[in-house]
C-alpha cells in the first residue's frame, strides 16, 4: 500500500477576483449557476464575492452560501469591522463558511494606498483576524502584494495573523511580478521562518501579467503551500489569475514529479470554461491550454501521421478527461416532450410546468428551422429563456433591409413595460440602423462597448450567438442572445444588455 | 561599468510551428507581411516554414529569405537528403540562413512513428547534420520529444550532432509535458554531460499543453540555454508554443532575477499580436498576458483607488512599453491625400499610383459613412484592398431582407472571372440566405467551418470585422473583410475565403 498523495485545496475565485475583470460582471442568476457547477465539480472553497462592496455583492454571497452543498463558501473583507461584519453575515448561511480578510504589506502599497505605517498595519492584522474569528473558526488572511513586501515585516504579519487565529495564510503575487523559483522560495522561507507556521495552511494566489501564474502556483505547492487560489479560464483583472483547469490537469498528468492530488472532477472543466465564457462574453482563445477549441487538435502531416500510429505519441491527456466530447446529435423535429425533458435533465436543467412547455415550444420551432439540434443549441435555448424572465424591454418585431444597393434600414417594434413602441431608422450598416431604431423607440444613454458574433454549431443554418456589452453611468452589462437570424439575435442581445443595465442601475441607486 | 547581460536569441516560429495550428494557415502575402514585421522588431532567427512540405511552403521560405534584412532565415527539414536539399535551396537567398533538421529520439516516437531503432536514429543524426553543413555553417539540430527521451541516448545524439557540425542544439518539449524545475534541470544536465557542449548554443522549444511553456523557456535560460523558440500570441498546434511577447517582457521586467537581454523592440509586440490574430482569425483572449485587451485594464474600486494614488502600485509595465496606445483619431472627411499617404506610411504601408488612388477613394467613402476614422480603420481598408487583388470571385451587389416578419432573403450579384452571375435565396436567417445565394450564383463544395464577427473600433457605426473559415477537400482557408454593413462584410469574407481555397486547390494540384 502506498501513502495517499498530499491533498491540495482548490480555492476558486472566479466569482470574486474573476468578476473584477473590466466587463466581466455577472448577474445574480449567472453567479448562482456558476457556483452550483463549481460546487458539483468539488471545488474546495468558493470565494463568492466581496459582500461590503455593494448590496448586490452581499446578496450574491448570501444566496451562494444558502445553496451550497459541499464547498466552503468564502467572502472577501478589508481589514475593518464593517467589511468583516458584512462578510460574516453573508457567508453564515453556508454549512461551512470562511472569512477572507486582507491588508497590503508592501512599502509602495502601505505608503500610497493605505497611507499607514508598518506598525499600524501590523496592529490591523491581529485586530481584523480576531474580529473575523467572532463569526467563524475558518479565517483566511492575505498579505496583499506579498511578493514586494520586506521579508521580515511579512513574517511578522503572518505570525500575528496566525496568533490571532487565522487558519489559512495567503501570500498573493498581486502584480503578477514573480517567477517560479522566486515564488516557491518565498513560500518555503516564510514557512520556515514563522515559528507557528504549522498551525496554518499556506496558500498561493498568482496573477498572470508575465504569463507565469500557473507555474508560480505549482512551484508554491512544491515548496509547501497546500491551497491554490485560481479562476476558470484564468479570468481576472489585467492578464487574470492562475487558470484552475491548467493547475488541476498539470498535477494530474504529472503526478510523478508534482505528487499532489485534488478532488476536482476534471470531466466538468470544459463545461465550466464554456459557461464562464458565455456569461462574461470573453472568448477563450483557440490555443488556450486544456479548454481551448484547438487544445486537442492536430493538423501538420507529421503530427497526424504520428497520431494515427499511436495516440500517446503526441497526446498526454485525452479530450474526454476534461469533458470535451464530439458534439453529438441529440434531437430533431420528431423528438418528443419526454426525450426533450430527459436531455435537458442530462444537461443540468430541471424544467417543469410552464417553463418546460415554453422551452418545448421554442425547441419545436428551432427544430423546424434547423435540421440538426445539438446539445449546445438546447443549452442556448434554455439559457435565453431563463434570461428573458422579468425584462422591461422586449422585441415584438423587426425588419431589416441591408446590402450594397441602398440605405440600410431597420424597422422595429419594442414592448417597453408592456406598451408597444415603434421606430424606423437608417444607418451605416444594418447593425447601426438597428441600434438607432432601438434608441429611437426607447431613448437611453448607454454606449456600445463590445459587439461580438459567433456561430454555435457548424453548418450554415447555425444559430448566431451574439454578445453585446453596453456601458453607461460607470456600469457595464453584457447581453447575449442566439437566433438563426444574426440581426434578430443582435436586437435581443442589445435588449438583454439594456435590461441588465437597468436592473443594475436600480440596485446602485438603492445602495447609494 | 557593469558587464552586459547575457544575450538570448529569439527564434520566432510563428510562420512554421504557429502556422501548423488547425485553421491558422496563411497566404504568401500574409507570411511576407508578418516576416517583415518580425525582422523589423529584431527577431534573431525567423523560421519561415518547412520547404519540403509543399511547393507553397518552399516558395514562402524562399521569398521570406529574399526579402530579409537583419534576421537569420531558417527552414525546417526532416533527417533526409530531400528535405535538407529543399531547405538549403529555399533559405540560401537570405544573407544569413540556417537549416533546422530534426529527428525523434524518444522510445515512443522511434517505435511508433519512425519505426527505427536507436542505432539507426543516432546514425541519421550525424548524416543529416553533415549533409546540411554542405549548404551553410549555421545548422540547428533538434531532438524531437527530447523531454521523453532516455537521458544517455539523448546525450549521445547531441554529441553526434555537435561532432557533425551543428551549432545550435534544441531540446523540445514536444508534448508540452514538462514543468520548469524539470526542464531547467534537463538542459543543465545535458550541457554538463556532453563534453563538446560548449561548441553549440542550447535552445528551448516548449509547448503549452499544461500552461507552462513560458515558465519552462525561462527556466531553460536560467539553466544555460541561450536561444528560445516561440511564437506571437503563443500560436501553435494544440495549446500552442511559448508566447514570444511574454518571454521578452518577463526578462525585461524582471532583469533583476532573470538577468538576460534580447534585442526585441517591445513597442512592436502589440502590433505583431494584432497582425497574427487578424491573419489567422484566432481571437486573443482579453486576459492574455501582455497583449490581451484587458492586460492593462483595472476595474475594482480597490484597485482603481490604488492606481490613482500611485501608478506603480499595481502596474509593472506601462502599456506604451509594448506598443499599446489609446486609439487616436487621425482622419476625417476633410483629410487630404497627402495626410492620408503620410499616415499610411506611419502605419507601415507604402502605397503609390493606382493602389494609392484606390485606397484614397475608399477612405473618402468610409469617411463619409463614418464620423471618425481610426488607425485600425485605415489598416482594415488597406489590408482588404491588398487581399482583393487577383481574385476570381467578386461581389457586385447585394440586398438582404431580414427580421422577424417574413422569410429572410438574399439577392446577390457576383462576378465570376469577370462574368456577372445573380441569384436569390431564402434561408434561416440572413447569413444562411446569403450563403445559399452565393452557392446558387457560384456552385461549390466547401463547408463553413467558422464564422466570426467583431467590431473594429467603438461606436455603433464601427466597421464589422468578419472572419469566415471554409473547409473543402481537406484544405482550410480563412477569409476576412470589414465593412460598416455586417452582411456586406460577411459576403466579402466568404468570397475571400473561397478565392483562397481556390488558389490553394490549384497549388495542391500542382504539387501532386
Amino acid at each position: 500500500m502506498t501513502d495517499p498523495l498530499p491533498q491540495i485545496r482548490i480555492f476558486d475565485t472566479t466569482l470574486r477576483d474573476g468578476e473584477q475583470s473590466p466587463g466581466a460582471s455577472m448577474t445574480l442568476r449567472e453567479k448562482l449557476e456558476l457556483a452550483e457547477l463549481l460546487d458539483a465539480m468539488n471545488v474546495d472553497i468558493i470565494e463568492a464575492g466581496f459582500p461590503a462592496a455593494s448590496p448586490g455583492d452581499f446578496e450574491a454571497v448570501s444566496e451562494v452560501a444558502r445553496r451550497s452543498k459541499r464547498a466552503v463558501i468564502c467572502g472577501l473583507a478589508r481589514a475593518n469591522e464593517k467589511d468583516i461584519d458584512a462578510c460574516g453575515e453573508a457567508v453564515r448561511h453556508a454549512a461551512q463558511h470562511r472569512i477572507h480578510t486582507f491588508i497590503s504589506t508592501s512599502p509602495v502599497h502601505m505608503k500610497h494606498k493605505l497611507k499607514m505605517g508598518p506598525n499600524a498595519v501590523l496592529e490591523a492584522v491581529g485586530r481584523s483576524v480576531t474580529h473575523a474569528r467572532n463569526y467563524t473558526d475558518d479565517v483566511e488572511w492575505s498579505a496583499e502584494d506579498a511578493t514586494r513586501t520586506e521579508f521580515d515585516f511579512l513574517c511578522k504579519c503572518v505570525d500575528a495573523a496566525i496568533a490571532a487565529g487565522a487558519t489559512t495564510i495567503n501570500l498573493p503575487d498581486t502584480v503578477g511580478y514573480s517567477h517560479p523559483a522566486e515564488y516557491g522560495a518565498l513560500i518555503r522561507r516564510v514557512m520556515e521562518t514563522v515559528t507557528n507556521s504549522d498551525k496554518a495552511v499556506f496558500s498561493a494566489h498568482c496573477h498572470n501579467d508575465l504569463g507565469l501564474a500557473v507555474a508560480n502556483s505549482l512551484a508554491a505547492v512544491s515548496h509547501g503551500a497546500r491551497q491554490i487560489e485560481c479562476t476558470i479560464n484564468g479570468l481576472g483583472e489585467r492578464a487574470g489569475n492562475a487558470a484552475l483547469e491548467e493547475i488541476v490537469m498539470a498535477m494530474r498528468v504529472r503526478s510523478d514529479t508534482l505528487p499532489f492530488q485534488t478532488d476536482i472532477d476534471a470531466r466538468q472543466l470544459s463545461r465550466a470554461s464554456q459557461m464562464v465564457s458565455r456569461v462574461t462574453g470573453f472568448p477563450v482563445q483557440y490555443n488556450k491550454a486544456i479548454v481551448g477549441k484547438n487544445a486537442f487538435a492536430h493538423e501538420s502531416g507529421i503530427h497526424q501521421d504520428g497520431m494515427l500510429k499511436h495516440t500517446e505519441t503526441y497526446e498526454i491527456m485525452r479530450p474526454e478527461d476534461v469533458g470535451v466530447a464530439e458534439t453529438s446529435l441529440v434531437m430533431g423535429k420528431h423528438s418528443g416532450r419526454h426525450a426533450f425533458k430527459d436531455r435537458l435533465a442530462f444537461l443540468g436543467y430541471e424544467l417543469e410546468g410552464d417553463a418546460l412547455n415554453d422551452a418545448f415550444k421554442r425547441f419545436k420551432s428551432l427544430a423546424d428551422a434547423k435540421k440538426d439540434v445539438f446539445d449546445d443549441d438546447l443549452i442556448a435555448l434554455v439559457d435565453e429563456q431563463l434570461a428573458a424572465e422579468g425584462e422591461r424591454f422586449k422585441l415584438e418585431s423587426l425588419q431589416i433591409i441591408a446590402g450594397t444597393r441602398g440605405p440600410q434600414t431597420a424597422d422595429i417594434v419594442l414592448a417597453v413595460d408592456g406598451v408597444s413602441s415603434m421606430a424606423k431608422a437608417e444607418g451605416n450598416g444594418p447593425v447601426d440602423a438597428l441600434f438607432k431604431a432601438i434608441r429611437a423607440a426607447m431613448p437611453h444613454e448607454a454606449e456600445l462597448d463590445l459587439f461580438q458574433v459567433h456561430t454555435v454549431t457548424g453548418g450554415t443554418d447555425a444559430q448566431a450567438d451574439v454578445s453585446i456589452r453596453l456601458k453607461g453611468d460607470g456600469i457595464m452589462a453584457v447581453g447575449r442572445a442566439r437566433d438563426v437570424d444574426t440581426l434578430v439575435a443582435t436586437a435581443q442581445a442589445y435588449l438583454h444588455a439594456l435590461n441588465k443595465l437597468e436592473a443594475r442601475r436600480k440596485k446602485k441607486k438603492l445602495a447609494a
